[in-house]
């Protein structure tokens, strides 16, 4: 009796894309029914030129709106409360989301809370929160990125911090994915270099992890349909966007971040952003996730050029990218061919060996000016046991790695991303 | 100003893929709210082994079963219309749709009348039919195809036959596609070879019309988003989908054909027909599928093996790949490197000029069994006119031809095609 998974599932956002596509977004609205729609956005791309068209198309359709703008980059419990406290008194039939992966997830879990009621800890992935899912369908939710990064708007995930507990976790499940995506090159253009830098190695990070995650079929079989995990492995469809995704990251992200004209370039990263979303939302990611956890959450001394320097801050592309070379390295035994396949499609050409793949990462690192090492953060050798516990945390992204690390082999791994091995 | 279009749009009917898959239709029809469903399925299918577990899946989540087998092979205007009265006399909640595209056609199109309401011709593309856009949601539906062809488990589109009016039409609208497919390779599996042949071409047919199509930025741009036509031409979405199918098609339809227990060649091949049919249904299908309406509709002599005897009939795979040699002959000055590729793609090596498509048609389609040439199903020079006349009242789909082939062009194909060159 076979007892491993036989099954893979996939499911991806509507996409509309092209310049210009998000005055489109009255009509969409209008074809979904929406009359009344909460507008999720960061102030300041309302504040920004770029939003105001937005705002005019839903207005020209003839739909009521209301702004909510208190977001909070990485939400954390009280945050997503309050959003989820001013959909209960608007009470819109719909919702926009416009900005970054924040501002995404920030609506999800306004729009859940809206439709199903309850508290927001309820719905929380277990062991943190209750895992409860819901069970009445959400409100229509278009997702309109305005950076090239998390994926937000193609995956079912909303990730929060949980100040008093000292973690991360998140709410997952299919009814949180947006309805449609608007993704519009142009809505990304005034972004710092250095913002595209840290999104755009985000983005390469999610499409790797996924096409190198553990393949579907070795995970044991669940007990029954509802108990599939969101994150399966990699499997033959995932994959078609994750090495799309790792493909397209090589060729245009030095160009998105050094040419900050090249709308060829930036539209792509965009692109690019929302199908390694399609594709980690099926295949998941694992070890430099888990890991950029601890490295972004615990102390540190970084202030990003490009973000606002008032507060110490590891934009969440960087906190990733750190570990990636040395997490690949530690992960490469589990399939040789294909973690050089990986670095031939980052790189463009065939490449060999288990130094292939962390060379291409630092190189694009290095070219796009990332952080190269955890010490450029303020980390130190004594700071990797609460590193190694953070990310151990994390097991549902540790479930998919395709070798399964242990407390001594993250320890290896982020031991020499401090160093920028 | 820029007057050609700048957007593209892409949707995917949700995946469940893997052996076994089918069974969980019960559960996905709980998921989806159903209590009462109507299984429009192939007579065939249901008194195989293959449908009874399916039936059995529903009945165990506590859903109420309706069946509808009155399945037309190509469904008429008549044959859709019983399907639809016994959708209103059963007043199901929902779908499922087991068998191949006629029977998901036919199952679209009762959601669609039970959901909306008014006459079907109401729905049909004009100029035939009245045009109009349903504006009620429809009921969910899942798409479980047990033939690998036509991918419609995957678009927006119902084919159906007027005989009356000697034409071929179609309803399409987004809110017909599927809710949901369920593609398990157990259920093709006692499909003659010659059923296998005829829809794995039609597969690779899907895959290259919409990997060559005229790309969507050399289209007008619409009066306004409502006017986008759902074929919209080549995009950097659909190709990937595309160029996957034409890689997995020359891979493995053979294998599929040739050896019936070749499990890993036959899910390739269903799930190939699935990603194929969310290629199309973005870019478009063109020259070969105009062609074959009147090559499968107008008099001929052909009797297929491994299908029912009992009247001539050319299979739609058949009717699509005769022609595709000489069509792509025709299209490869519109972008000779893409044709050259496509090629590659299906041969699985480097090949070069405007042969190399046609040749490597023609290899798989003597390799698997498939009719060469338009004399095999009777036709003669004489019969040119009129095919030429049937494929020209498919403007919709020559819309999205690389190049716009006038009659006398047509004429050339179908010549060429009459003697398998
Ligand atoms: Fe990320
Ligand atoms: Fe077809």
């Amino acid at each position: 009796m076979t007892t491993n998974e036989h099954l893979f599932t996939f499911e991806a956002t509507p996409v509309k894309f092209g310049p210009g596509a998000a005055l489109d977004t009255g009509w969409e609205l209008q074809r979904l029914g929406v009359k009344r729609v909460m507008v999720v956005a960061d102030p300041q791309v309302i504040a920004r030129e770029a939003g105001q068209p937005v705002l005019d198309s839903i207005r020209a359709a003839g739909i009521d709106v209301v702004t909510f703008t208190a977001i909070r980059v990485e939400p954390t419990l009280a945050s997503l409360e309050a959003a989820a406290a001013a959909a209960q008194d608007a009470q819109p039939d719909g919702f926009v989301a416009l900005g970054g992966g924040s501002t995404i997830d920030t609506a999800k879990v306004a729009n859940l809370m809206v439709s199903n009621g309850g508290q927001i800890m309820d719905y929380v992935n277990p062991p943190v929160g209750g895992g409860q899912r819901p069970d009445r369908p959400l409100r229509p939710l278009l997702a309109i990125p305005t950076t090239s990064g998390s994926g937000s708007e193609a995956t079912t995930v909303a990730i929060l911090d949980l100040p008093d507990l000292g973690v991360k976790s998140g709410i997952s499940h299919r009814l949180l994915r947006p309805t449609q995506a608007i993704v519009d090159p142009e809505l990304s253009a005034s972004a710092p270099a250095s913002v595209t830098a840290a999104a755009g190695l985000d983005v390469v990070c999610h499409a790797i992890e996924s096409y190198l995650s553990r393949p579907y079929h070795t995970r044991p079989r669940p007990a029954g349909p509802a108990e599939r995990p969101p994150y399966q492995g990699s499997n033959p469809v995932a994959d078609v966007w994750s090495a799309w995704a790792i493909e397209r990251g090589g060729r245009f992200l030095r160009r998105a971040v050094l040419h900050a004209g090249d709308t060829e370039a930036r539209g792509m990263m965009m692109l690019s952003a929302t199908m390694a979303g399609v594709g980690f939302g099926s295949a998941g990611v694992h070890i430099p996730h888990a890991c950029a956890y601890p490295v972004a959450g615990l102390r540190h001394e970084y202030r990003a050029p490009g973000y606002p320097q008032d507060h110490a801050f590891v934009p969440h592309g960087f906190s990733v990218i750190v570990t990636a070379p040395a997490a690949f390295r530690f992960t490469y035994q589990a399939d040789p061919a294909r973690h050089e396949h990986a670095a031939q499609l980052l790189t463009g050409r065939p490449v060999r060996g288990r130094e292939a793949l962390p060379d291409a990462l630092r190189a694009l690192m290095s070219e796009v000016g990332a952080p190269l090492s955890l010490r450029e953060f303020g980390y130190r050798e004594a700071d990797l046991p609460a590193l190694v516990e953070g990310a151990l945390k994390q097991q549902r992204l540790l479930a998919v790695a395709p070798v399964t690390p242990t407390a001594a082999d993250l320890k290896d791994i982020l031991r020499a991303a401090l160093d920028g091995a």
